[in-house]
């Protein structure tokens, strides 16, 4: 409880724009987040007043930093489940517990547990030797996805491996490297989907519009919100599977499910237990921003309004370009003069190619109208043209 | 500039909860806006990360602060315009500049220069002497409105003065306490309106549709956006008076133009150069918020989008009740119960009874039901009850 303010105290792990944009709504909501950064120029450090330095991974940091908070949260998935369980045995309250963020922290429990569970998992094996691999791919047909089931973030960890030869070599290199690994079927997917629910120690659950995510190396690039032309059985099926999981796995706060769209339904992708790049459309999309339902479901405030503000809204990410051209903030010029109506949200990031450094958000009536503007928006801020 | 992010510092003078609003905007733009706080405990001082503190009426400390930033703004009107000319005169950008904001410190000025823009003014006339306002009183009938011409602030520094004797007692006080006074006429009003626009130093003016602001006791309780029922012709006057106001005074920033709607037109009552309560229905409920289009227009980029986001948007304060009952954090709970839908702004203050202490707004389709639940949300932070 902040005695200046009589309101309870967040504490988020990590200090990326994911805690960057959880303090904007924090200060709405008569907070000021708290944030264990890692150095000065991260993203929240620059913007939170409440910010202490420490590694994720350092259990003493984690433990001092608990200190001040009434709960403590994430802004990524690598806090040591073993750290997260001795805060929770000091009696802090940490969410989501280990036990549900581990299915967002190793893709084996995932796999295994989603299988139990009986979620839509694509065909999948743990490897263990390099000739497990070469049967799957035999086995399922080449290539084949083969996946860090630890550690993978953003296309890293992630290999398509085309034949046996490849797959023997690939696999024994990396399993010699402790690299503990997870193949699946390349699933043939018409298109990617997330969804995201927030849920509450309560156990109230609330769901997002089923959004259409798009891909392109790896890295998600564009989302649009809500999935053109999904039907609505699907949404539907999306959604519960997405609050059938939170509630199995006990998540508090938000749980992002990335799914393939196949011509025989659904199959999970991939789970993320924070605030997810899939859902930052909501921060002027929705009536409620993921930002602010995963304060309200970790405080276990009732859940927010999720419903759409407008017809279509499409977010797209902007990645670092090439260094040169005119300054970060001559692009904001022009942007701002091509879309007025553009919102734009910039993590205070150095630069680098391929480094998402923002995003912008466009919302309309028209698919392809509100796609274009979009896409020009984060053009201007990426490549310093229109 | 900051060299971390290539983008522009904007400090503001004052750390209330405009500037803690501001800061909000501010990172999605990239930025951190740097503050000038009095205290610790400010609305903006609590969330920011760029804290310096200091009084406004000291020029050092001024200009300490400019230092640190690209442009120096105002969360209020209090600072001296001789210092404002002295940071001018340093070489540092203020927006708005002293020659514009002495239209909203000074009500004299103001209406003198209101009058020779040939704008809507009230009857009125500065008050040297207890007879000049017994004098007013007899011409246009009593009651008549008495102001200080400096430093009146929500009600404070008005006066309904209902006749000779009670004037000539009360006008003798203020002026011994050497308070600057002008009397208007009493104004026939059916309501008052307000009307935003934002300037930037190129010259592009962009305007708000006309809210009605609903007062009690001099106190601004509620916003309806768009003033319902308001014909063209008025809205269309209303904002064109606005534009040229902000031009004419050579604005740079953001201007709230008061109005009184009467059964003649429209009368000018006050005039505010900052992110204005009239305003903040704009965070949800326009494409783009007062706060990132001040931020905008100090920087010189490209005005934003300030068009609606639903039919009808209505903001209410929130003002701290009696002590005792349950705590602002319950109140909360049950009004996120209430009210999913309901946009929460808590300033980080103390309760203290009729201090605004935060907003809720509500969007939606039908006045009278977003009306209702806007002040039941609001009730609710109030009063602990719905």
């Amino acid at each position: 409880m902040d005695s200046r303010t009589g309101l309870p105290v967040v504490g988020m792990v990590g200090g990326g724009q994911l805690a960057r944009m959880t303090h904007q709504a924090a200060i709405a909501l008569g907070q000021s987040l708290h944030v264990l950064a890692a150095a000065p120029d991260d993203g929240a450090a620059l913007v939170a007043a409440d910010v202490q330095y420490g590694d994720h991974t350092d259990l003493a940091a984690l433990r001092t930093f608990a200190k001040s908070c009434d709960v403590v949260t994430f802004d990524h998935e690598h806090v040591p489940g073993e750290h997260i369980r001795a805060l929770a045995a000091d009696g802090v309250k940490v969410f989501p517990p280990a036990d549900a963020l581990l299915h967002a922290q190793d893709k084996r429990v995932m796999r295994e547990r989603l299988g139990a569970l009986g979620a839509p998992n694509p065909r999948w094996r743990p490897v263990a030797e390099p000739a497990e691999l070469v049967d799957f791919g035999d086995e399922v047909g080449w290539p084949v996805v083969l996946k860090a089931a630890r550690g993978g973030y953003d296309g890293r960890g992630v290999w398509v491996v085309d034949d046996a030869p490849q797959a023997t070599e690939l696999a024994a290199t990396l399993l010699a490297d402790g690299t503990p690994l997870i193949v699946e079927e390349r699933v043939a997917l018409r298109r990617e989907l997330a969804v995201q629910v927030a849920r509450s120690p309560f156990g109230q659950v609330a769901a997002y519009p089923v959004v259409e995510t798009v891909q392109r190396d790896g890295i998600c690039v564009e989302v649009l919100a809500p999935a053109p032309d999904l039907p609505e059985e699907l949404a539907l099926a999306a959604q519960q599977l997405a609050i059938d999981l939170a509630t199995a796995l006990g998540v508090v706060g938000l749980l992002a499910v990335e799914l393939f769209q196949t011509d025989a339904g659904l199959v999970v992708n991939e789970l993320a237990m924070r605030p997810h790049n899939s859902g930052h459309w909501t921060i002027e999309g929705a009536r409620t921003s993921q930002f602010e339902q995963h304060l309200r479901a970790v405080l276990d405030y009732p859940m927010g309004d999720t419903s759409l503000t407008a017809p279509v809204v499409v977010m797209a990410n902007v990645l670092g370009g090439e260094p040169g051209g005119i300054s970060i903030d001559e692009r904001l010029h022009h942007l701002f003069a091509a879309e007025p109506g553009a919102k734009v949200h910039l993590y205070g990031k150095q630069v680098r190619p391929g480094r998402k450094i923002g995003h912008v958000t466009v919302l309309g009536d028209d698919l392809d109208d509100v796609r274009a503007r979009a896409a020009r928006a984060a053009r201007w801020l990426q490549e310093g043209r229109g």
